[in-house]
């Protein structure tokens, strides 16, 4: 029966190692999944920084060639109303306006889409390096939270690690402890019906002395046997005690770590990235509206 | 008194020739101004086309650019998804949402931008060099119009000049068989005064038959001289009519001409132009128009 529950214990042991080894590989895939949404969300804000770099590029060059197309054509009619008097009034033209404003439209475009260009180099891209930063701090936070509790939860499991391993320890002493001392008490047994025997059958003086000390030994091994098992019990009791107390709490520690402070690591990176990127983002897009509104009209 | 009429008469065939001479320069100088304004219209026209033909690239050029820029960064996020598996639940954040919209908005802007370009192309060239050719025929048809008037207005000041110099000739010959006539008249007198003072003191017969043959002589030369002036008198009177009735004509043609014609042939060509050119070149800006309120929207 001791070899079946010392089988037993050993199961229980590698059945916990099991599973906080399955916990330490979750807390390792945790901060994988952490990096790797840093990681992407940086690479997509690099994207975005390289797109609008590009596109700023796209769009001052669209201004320039618009500015010089307009250029062209208004020195020709400085140059053309210099040179010919007679087209002095010409401005009374309606095809002439006509001709100016498209002209000086699209300088306006020239000017809107130049400005359109800084806006994505002077606020959109140095905006999203900011959030780039963000990111990779609020990860590093996150990372250094994460590793604190993770070190809390690899404590707390050690420590009942050890408290298991002393109960379980405790715990088969005291059941040798019991089992030495229900031999002890069967030996003794055995003498005392050997010795009523001998009180009616046979009663040899020379017989009665050697039979006596071996009770009384049988008596002190039984007593040494039972301050034995009774401090291993105690040993015991306390053990257990100090199991349960520690498993009470490596399960709220592990509760906690489960149900609030993943959740609450991953809100936090999301909630401060969200509140670092969108805000601004939607700012640029009204500018970019209103300007384009007040183009249209 | 004969000579100062005449310097009076070849004043005022000079002053005629002088207005018909201006009047001459002047049509000379409307068919200038029909050129220039023709020539003006058409270089307008010519720099329109040449403007939307360079805005065309420009327009392409941007377009291409975008396009080229959204597809970089669509390939890459294409590519990315094939290979990361990891990704495949990337579209649920709001950010990746947000990048795919910057992408496709690009594309839409690209998009648009090849459509103004295709516009600028295929509509506003076309139809720049349609008015073009509209202005040339306006002016062609106008100057035939103009030569015609002008010719008639020539021929009729040509008329008039050849029948004011015949009155005038008429006139100054009527003059001269007037004072001719006056002159016998004036010989008779001093002939019957003579032949009174004969009558009276001297009756000498010898002398009687010639002085009575020169006063047949003088009263034959009177009667010649008589039907010389009233047949040029006629000739005056007929010349006159002649004249009035011409000069009556003239000054409706030139009339006609100056207020009617002239504004009738600028109206033609201005109304022609505008016709052929507001009214597509408005459509093409509703067109254009809506394509950028569809855009902002």
């Amino acid at each position: 029966m001791s070899s079946t529950k010392f089988k037993k214990d050993k199961e229980i042991i590698a059945d916990y190692e099991t599973q906080v080894k399955e916990i330490r590989n979750q807390l390792v895939e945790q901060f994988k999944c952490l990096e790797q949404q840093s990681e992407s969300r940086i690479q997509l804000l690099q994207d975005l920084q390289e797109f609008f770099r590009r596109k700023a590029e796209i769009e001052l060059e669209y201004s320039r060639s618009l500015d010089k197309l307009a250029e062209r054509f208004s020195s020709k009619i400085r140059s053309s109303r210099e040179h010919q008097q007679f087209k002095k009034d010409q401005h009374l033209l309606s095809s002439v306006n006509c001709w100016y404003l498209v002209l000086n439209q699209t300088r306006r475009e020239s000017r809107d889409h130049a400005t359109l260009s800084d806006i994505y180099t002077n606020n959109v891209i140095v905006r999203l390096a900011q959030i780039s930063e963000d990111v990779i701090r609020l990860f590093k936070k996150s990372k250094d939270i994460g590793i604190q509790m993770h070190e809390e939860l690899v404590k707390v499991t050690n420590e009942l690690y050890t408290v298991m391993k002393t109960y379980h320890m405790y715990h088969t002493e005291s059941i040798s402890a019991e089992s030495k001392l229900k031999d002890a008490e069967k030996q003794e047994e055995k003498q005392f019906s050997k010795s009523g025997d001998l009180n009616v059958n046979l009663l040899r003086h020379e017989d009665r002395q050697p039979r006596r000390s071996s009770v009384r030994k049988i008596e002190k091994m039984k007593e040494k046997r039972q301050a034995k098992y009774s401090e291993n019990k105690l040993k015991c009791t306390k053990a257990r005690n100090d199991y349960l107390l520690n498993l009470a709490a490596t399960n709220a520690v592990v509760a906690k770590y489960y149900i609030h402070d993943v959740s609450d690591m991953i809100d936090c990176c999301d909630l401060g990235y969200h509140a670092s990127s969108t805000f601004r983002i939607s700012v640029c897009r009204v500018q970019f509206r209103s300007r384009h509104e007040d183009w249209i009209s």
